[in-house]
């Protein structure tokens, strides 16, 4: 829901310039309807029966996860903060999933209270502390166990996790005795099995040869009178930043089918994050100089990596494009934030039209994994956030102020 | 001030477990005579008159900064809210530069009203700026412009800062007539000049080869009847992650009065910050779990690439021990954290002592660059900040709670 009509960027009915006029830059935009229309186009295209648990992630913000609670999402979490934030947003803590290595004890007791749907255990060590902790509650918790499939997604190392050289899950030769174990658990009961091989992943075939790992794990597991009621196929659905293709999500749907077609009565859980998030939000920025250096142009923008570290630390590619296109000649240039480090950039010797002072320009595909990897480095405020619903702009999250930066400190 | 007594790691008087125990983990624990020492033997091995203005961005805490303000120094900063930070912790604000290609015109306000020592220009566009701001404040505006010497410090490319490719300064083709522009500006004076060629570096002579091209802009600046009252070195020291050897400071204090023989008279004003604090903090972590993937061990910890993010975006080395040392065998392992991305790692196939859950294990050098850089990504609450003095341990940052996460956040 980003477009340009006679060369001005909107978001949805509002024109981007008249939101960064009035709430000021570096800030982060959202379509609330591009949002809704990711969610419902993935829950009407999966045929199955299935629950989708927004990976919060990509974007935590309470407005955004709202939106997802409001169609029935559930949620897939990785710490008690998410948690905390999911109950806040209002998703169903019984729909709730939650992932990662590091689960703390005070996490596990937390997530018990809350009566989640399940755990995705990802190690014998962490299983053990689930039972005790859910023993001393006198509570059973529910879990599945994430199976390390090694798979290649084919993307960035640094997103890809479901090699067996990656610490994620449980290794495909040790799955089968971690059910037997938890079988044998008080306070533990199976409820699943999860994996989650990578991000941005616009190819789904790497998809379907996990699936047909985790059918034949479900399979083995059926011969020892363990059956799964879920099935969670984790997350990882890619979108277009630049010319990727869109992932098929009918071929996606008929993967399910066919890799799961011995177990229709398991519910299929789906933990979508940049898919549902990513395009649906831009970064905007003002041009605040420009300068050659020895033939080499720079825009240095007020927008920095500690806004938006994904160029950085991925070396990750962003459209980028002015919010009012003027009918000017393209040049060759860097465009770079403030901070004191040449890491600080957001494009390299890109090709875009010549900028001027206080030009505005929108970095596309923002809305995942932008603000939630945010930091205050060089003690700049984080910018605000900002959800638009048709002709109205909302305030999701407000710009921090200088006290927001020393909250808690003491000399 | 970090070592081991009865393999017991201590920082100054105190156990580092005692505090892990009350304040627990993941946290940063500095030391402060450590951060005194540092400040006192650099200040004695430059023999020429000078000002130590402390780079905030390596560590920005109050109480960090309040420590060197109380020896007198002053402070590099690249944001407002290092202004404010300054300010807060007893910097007086006449001893602060201000440097960064992307000072805003709020901030160069901000910066003009508090009666900053200069400005470190980085274009001719924030030279106007300048001017402009200046004027319509009525104000005189002390600046220096900062040259892009175009020297390799031979350091990683996201801190090498000094190279013409780099977005950072003013090209030498360029300075000269840089300095004929602001000499015609009303509200400008000239007060010197600045170079910041990159940082963590061990060997001193690229730093001598800058300071040569500076010492002969000033003398063809001269020639101009252009006199600068003050020469900013930069900051760049490097310090001991692993094996490195230590800068030679009587090296570098050699280099700065040959270098500037034929200026006498100017302040040499150094922006040191890794040197300062990098050695001076540690990172305190727990193993929660341990697990193999097929061969490969891995140490789960509490502390995330979100608290401490040099492993995974510069691949930086961190020395990583137990803080209470066990008689045990030596294993190879991964040392990664719970958030749900490969890159979420502090060492790699790292001989380290095999270690138990539970176990504490302190990365060191994590003073420098550390707590500034983290984020709330997977809503992780960020660390505490503890500073121990001799036997005093004081919590100069609470760890942040649910609370603090959601601040500013509406539905
Ligand atoms: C376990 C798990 N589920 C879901 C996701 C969401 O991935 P994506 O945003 O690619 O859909 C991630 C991402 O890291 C993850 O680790
Ligand atoms: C202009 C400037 N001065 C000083 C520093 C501090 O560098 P270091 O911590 O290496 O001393 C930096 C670091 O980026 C910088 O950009």
């Amino acid at each position: 829901m980003f477009f340009y009509k006679n060369n001005e960027l909107y978001v949805e009915d509002v024109k981007v310039s008249d939101i960064a006029l009035e709430y000021k830059t570096p800030i982060y935009i959202y379509s609330k309807n591009h949002f809704e229309n990711q969610y419902k186009k993935l829950d009407q295209k999966i045929t199955r029966k299935h629950l989708i648990c927004f990976a919060l992630k990509a974007n935590s913000n309470l407005a955004v996860i709202n939106t997802f609670a409001k169609l029935g999402a559930g949620a897939d979490v990785v710490s008690a903060g998410e948690i905390f934030r999911a109950k806040k947003a209002g998703i169903d803590t019984t729909k709730i999933v939650f992932s990662g290595v590091g689960k703390t004890q005070e996490e596990i007791k937390y997530a018990i209270e809350n009566n989640i749907l399940m755990f995705n255990v990802e190690s014998f060590e962490e299983l053990e502390e689930i039972e005790n902790v859910a023993s001393s509650l006198g509570k059973i918790a529910q879990i599945s166990f994430r199976v390390n499939p090694n798979v290649d997604p084919k993307t960035h190392p640094y997103i890809s996790t479901g090699l067996k050289k990656n610490k994620f899950g449980i290794s495909y030769t040790q799955i089968i005795d971690a059910y037997k174990l938890a079988n044998q658990m008080k306070h533990v009961r199976i409820k699943g099995i999860q994996f989650h091989i990578g991000s941005q992943l616009t190819d789904v075939s790497p998809f379907f040869e996990a699936q047909l790992k985790v059918a034949n794990i479900m399979k083995e597991l059926l011969s020892l009178g363990i059956k799964l009621d879920i099935i969670d196929i984790g997350g990882g659905l890619g979108v277009v930043y630049e010319n990727e293709q869109e992932p098929d999500l009918d071929q996606y749907s008929n993967f399910i089918n066919q890799a799961f077609k011995d177990f229709p009565d398991s519910l299929i859980v789906l933990e979508p994050g940049r898919f549902l998030v990513a395009n649906g939000g831009i970064f905007v920025t003002k041009v605040l100089y420009r300068k050659q250096n020895e033939g080499k142009n720079f825009y240095i923008v007020d927008g920095a990596m500690n806004d938006l570290i994904r160029p950085s630390l991925y070396d990750a590619y962003h459209k980028i494009e002015p919010v009012v296109k003027k009918n000017v000649a393209k040049v060759q240039a860097d465009i770079v934030g403030p901070v004191c480090e040449s890491g600080d950039f957001f494009a390299k010797s890109r090709e875009i039209d010549n900028l001027e002072r206080n030009d505005l320009v929108s970095i596309f595909s923002s809305g995942a994994y932008g603000f939630t990897m945010a930091s205050n480095y060089n003690s700049r405020c984080r910018p605000a956030e900002v959800l638009v619903d048709k002709d109205t702009v909302k305030v999701v999250r407000s710009r921090e102020t200088f006290e927001d930066l020393i909250r808690g400190e003491a000399i």
